[in-house]
């Protein structure tokens, strides 16, 4: 739906329309951005508490700097809503994460304003120092790179090793440290506490004022007491203020901390750090959900609410009134105090996502037996490699596409050495509105190529119980447990446990012709293709193989035995992925049947609903029905084979 | 080969003998520990000046702590020879690297004293804060966790991560920073710079000694000064030693720095930090091949210098004087010059491999375009990234057992975004001797489901150069070329280049019954099977694929349609390897062909030399000829297909 902008904002299109603005106007074009940040994200949903907190960062970047030109990195992009409406894409931006529509996160196929992708955290430090290291080595030197990247994301190790680096390159560099003590779930860790120091009263920058009024006091002294003063003063000059400031540790001139929504100060502040030279950090402090009293409230709630009435605050529910099946994140949480209530070793580990994964139910529940670590995946899954190693289970729940990050850590600190951590990964698949970025679509591949882990999915809720349960049995090892972004299917779902053999699956009905063999939640598509297929006189059978690693070798001869034709259904990408795991075992055992495998393409998939992406990507009931139709009518041939 | 160790040294099989020793014993056991080292790994190999370093450090903390109860984790791994020796491997240590025989690297299953195995670095602080959580959870409240890293190691971002994390536990933790400038190559960043910084005269903590006399002195000129200096003093406990070093600012206390070769030194400061609760850094200050003069003045030549004559020093060259091919990774630092001299766009990264990668070759001829990041694989990823955004064609240069810790960031940073990075995967397939932590087993697998990628390798020297010549031509996207550790074939590598048409495979042996589908190096020991097959009357073709992806579709429809037998080799992991991406296409174009697949089976594979491996795995020469044969003989057979 669109809205109306406002007086001023209406004539900004781009930035040098912002910049023909007196500095005086632009409080007003602030309150009037950000009042249309909330009308839209109210009836159009979407990110929501943290564009609220830059609106005034974002606007005196594109009053002070020559963007496109100079350029700046939104870390992450959710907070780039500000960004994408003054350059060009006001008038569409009611479009935000609909399918065909603007991306929620900054994108360069989108706008050359856009100068590099942000979707997971902490990139945009060692982003902005390639281009600022590139730019200088094409001579650009009047060019600006700017990070804007919140405390949150400073966790993240990777922002680290950029600042590390930084510090010894001269290249013009600014980051501007959005602190907001807020990622998604309030934000954890020394650091956190460090920067929260720095900014009370008895802060740095007002020690270093006292000190220096200290020593001009001591100076009236008498020239013994002068001559000591100018001693300090000279180790302070020397030492002090070269190390005291973390970031002045790595060679960053350190501003701040200044108020993020002075929107005048901003603007002369930037200004002036255009012209130092080498790598700086100015210290913004926001709030994140600034000028929506609710947001700043409770900012967890109002990340991203879904569509609201922005006057009354009230979060619309979803209009069904019939119940409908709890989300697996759901199932997770409560499944596992559930769990740990019994079984003493159980410890929970979450990177940041306590809400998102519902591991917050048993920091409430047992918050000496569960930790958010911060966004810091790799650090989450080698601690719970600590934490097993001392013969406890940790479950560390960490979405697929984050669980990139902690890649080198699952194979070295985990699989290598056989220890029993259960992955929960958390919205494997194609997760919808928030796109490519966050896609759990690799994991099936780049996991099962891992000796010692076992790779399972649940089809339902049931089956996630019954996994979970059976992965904290004795030392089962890595376990591997991928479920999707929403909701199962089952509405009397918290049934008693039962064991799982490892690597093993079910048959659900039994048929003929075609085999259907599928892995995970996505099972469910075949379901309802089979009440339609079997109305046409199609009886495919249906397998849910449950297990990518181990597979289930004695249910795969039998279909490999029975049938010449079958189709395999994952909801992760084609290459490598289960489908490609049953046909490896085909091959192995010289087993010659026509196996159609459906899942995610070869190349990006873009953002939308769920269902359209199942949809357009041609793994769902419909596509299933399609290639059940085609491989029923067709006669058992050979062609093409020499 | 067996050497004798001291008369101390003689006596001590586990650290309870060295615990009965006297202190002043102490240096004794150092002296005789580090000529053990000297003298095993002189005529054994291994890596030397590292553990060399940390002589006092192991012996200091075996003396104090009560190991294994007390956990020590050695971050990395190759420092912890002399903690191998102290806890009941002395009498094998001469088996070091060897296959069959020790690690190189602490191994839990090894022993009980390895409480956690560290190959890559980094890894440490997690994993003992993992462990002093699950011990406070247990009850053990004087159990100890020490993590022993090196500076290198903590410019690693997960190390980051971890004390980000372990500032807010109060759990019993120790680490010790082995501050010796050095990774393997001199280490860089502005970590380092800050650490030189307090050891140096004008030290922190001299600093803060000055202050504290200075506040003395000032308090003597009478009560106004006093006043002053009481405020003074006030300040300074409360900022000031809170927040004014890098590791106080994570929470963390900081002790030292100290000299980590005075080992009763080490052995009182670890007994008193052993009595203060919560996270704390020892800072010790040693010297990477301390008492080995040669190993001193050229750390990275002596980092694993191989054999040597220890009291010449003279390093042992392999005794032919036959010329040998040159290794891949001069081929890579060679051609990346030569290339870059025409191209202008081309840039050079490294985390922390120069000398190993041969970027060093750049770095010194072009200093202003190659870098050496730290390390830290996900920023040198997304820092290429951003090089790449501003139109200049990046070649990052990563060991593929590495660039596990930045497959996010090759997804999210680089494939998404289709930017023109050129990953050199180094080490890539089996590494050899230092075993299953550095294998690069899983690349294929990992990057081959990644879209947009190019994924690519060479069969030998001219191969390499084509490729890399071939990558930066245009915007060809992200384009991976792994090769591996060592020499590759040809003595007449040299040649002027050739472009290599993007997913275009070659046809090396036309021949009859079986085709060799063969990906990279490994094809040679495929010629080497060929010249045996052909004398016994056995023909099979020989193709190079050259593209893991895209495949060569073209020329795998040739061999589908002529041949009914076709092996696959390649020095990767089976599970979703390029073995598996042919029978994806077999059965995607439903063709029925017995297809064997060769290459690392999925499981660990321990270390050993790496033609050992490759037979052990079964796919040298001897297990193609085999394959073949059996090939050959059986009859066109539809055995066990339904």
């Amino acid at each position: 739906m669109q809205v109306e902008a406002g007086a001023l904002l209406q004539n900004i299109i781009y930035p040098s329309d912002l910049r023909q603005l007196k500095e005086s106007d632009l409080e007003e074009v602030c309150k009037e951005l950000r009042q249309y940040i909330i009308d839209v994200v109210s009836v159009n949903g979407g990110h929501f508490a943290a564009s609220l907190g830059v609106v005034e960062l974002t606007v005196a970047l594109h009053y002070v700097l020559n963007t496109p030109y100079d350029q700046i990195i939104f870390d992450v992009g959710h907070q780039a809503y500000g960004h994408k409406i003054l350059t060009g894409r006001r008038e569409t931006f009611h479009t935000n994460r609909i399918i065909g529509g603007l991306s929620g996160f900054p994108k360069r196929s989108e706008s050359e304003y856009d100068s590099f992708g942000v979707g997971h955290s902490s990139t945009s430090i060692s982003a902005a120092l390639g281009m600022a290291v590139a730019s200088e080595y094409k001579g650009e030197t009047d060019r600006q790179h700017v990070a804007v990247i919140g405390d949150g994301a400073l966790t993240g190790g990777m922002a680290f090793e950029a600042l590390n680096h930084a510090g010894i390159e001269k290249s013009n560099l600014l980051v501007i440290l959005n602190d907001n003590c807020m990622s998604i779930d309030p934000n954890v860790g020394a650091l956190k506490e460090y920067l929260t120091s720095i900014t009370t009263s008895k802060s740095y920058n007002k020690f270093r004022d006292d000190l220096i009024s200290v020593l001009a006091k001591i100076s009236k002294n008498g020239p013994d007491a002068y001559g000591w003063a100018k001693k300090l003063e000279q180790s302070i000059k020397g030492t002090l203020l070269k190390n005291a400031n973390l970031f002045e540790s790595l060679n960053f001139r350190y501003f701040g901390p200044v108020d993020g929504h002075d929107v005048n100060k901003l603007v002369k502040t930037i200004e002036d750090l255009k012209h130092i030279p080498g790598p700086k950090l100015l210290h913004a402090v926001t709030v994140k959900g600034k000028g929506y009293a609710l947001a700043e409230k409770d900012q967890t709630k109002w990340h991203a609410p879904g569509l609201f009435d922005k006057i009354t605050g009230e979060i619309k529910k979803s209009s069904s009134d019939k119940p409908k099946p709890p989300k697996y994140q759901d199932v997770f949480g409560y499944t596992l105090v559930e769990l740990a209530e019994v079984n003493p070793k159980i410890m929970g580990v979450t990177p940041a996502m306590p809400s998102g994964s519902s591991m917050n139910i048993m920091m409430k529940e047992m918050p000496t037996r569960a930790f958010d670590v911060g966004i810091a995946e790799q650090h989450a899954v080698t601690f719970s490699a600590g934490i097993a190693a001392q013969g406890l289970v940790p479950f560390c729940n960490i979405y697929s596409t984050f669980m990139q990050r902690a890649y080198d850590q699952v194979i070295h600190d985990v699989a290598l050495q056989k220890l029993n951590v259960v992955f929960c990964l958390d919205r494997a698949g194609l997760v919808g509105a928030d796109g490519p970025t966050h896609h759990g679509a690799y994991d099936i591949a780049y996991m099962r190529c891992v000796p010692n882990l076992i790779v399972s999915s649940p089809m339902n809720e049931e089956e996630l119980r019954n996994l979970m349960y059976t992965s904290q049995l004795e030392d089962k090892g890595p376990f591997v447990i991928r479920y999707p972004r929403g909701s199962g299917v089952m509405l009397d779902w918290k049934r008693p446990f039962k064991e799982i053999r490892i690597g093993k699956g079910r048959k659900l009905v039994d048929g003929e012709e075609v085999a259907l063999l599928t892995f995970g939640h996505i099972g469910n598509e075949a379901t309802k293709a089979l009440s339609i297929l079997n109305s046409e006189g199609i009886h495919p059978a249906h397998y849910d193989l449950r297990f990518a690693k181990p597979l289930d070798e004695e249910l795969l001869h039998e279909v490999f035995q029975k049938f010449s034709k079958v189709i395999t259904v994952e909801d992760g990408c084609l290459p490598g992925g289960v489908g490609s795991a049953v046909i490896e075992f085909m091959s192995d055992y010289n087993y010659r049947a026509q196996v159609k495998r459906l899942g995610i393409p070869d190349s990006i998939v873009e953002h939308g609903e769920q269902s359209e992406l199942w949809d357009i990507c041609h793994y769902d009931a419909k596509a299933i029905i399609e290639e059940c139709r085609k491989m029923a009518k067709a006669m058992p041939t050979d062609a093409m084979v020499s």
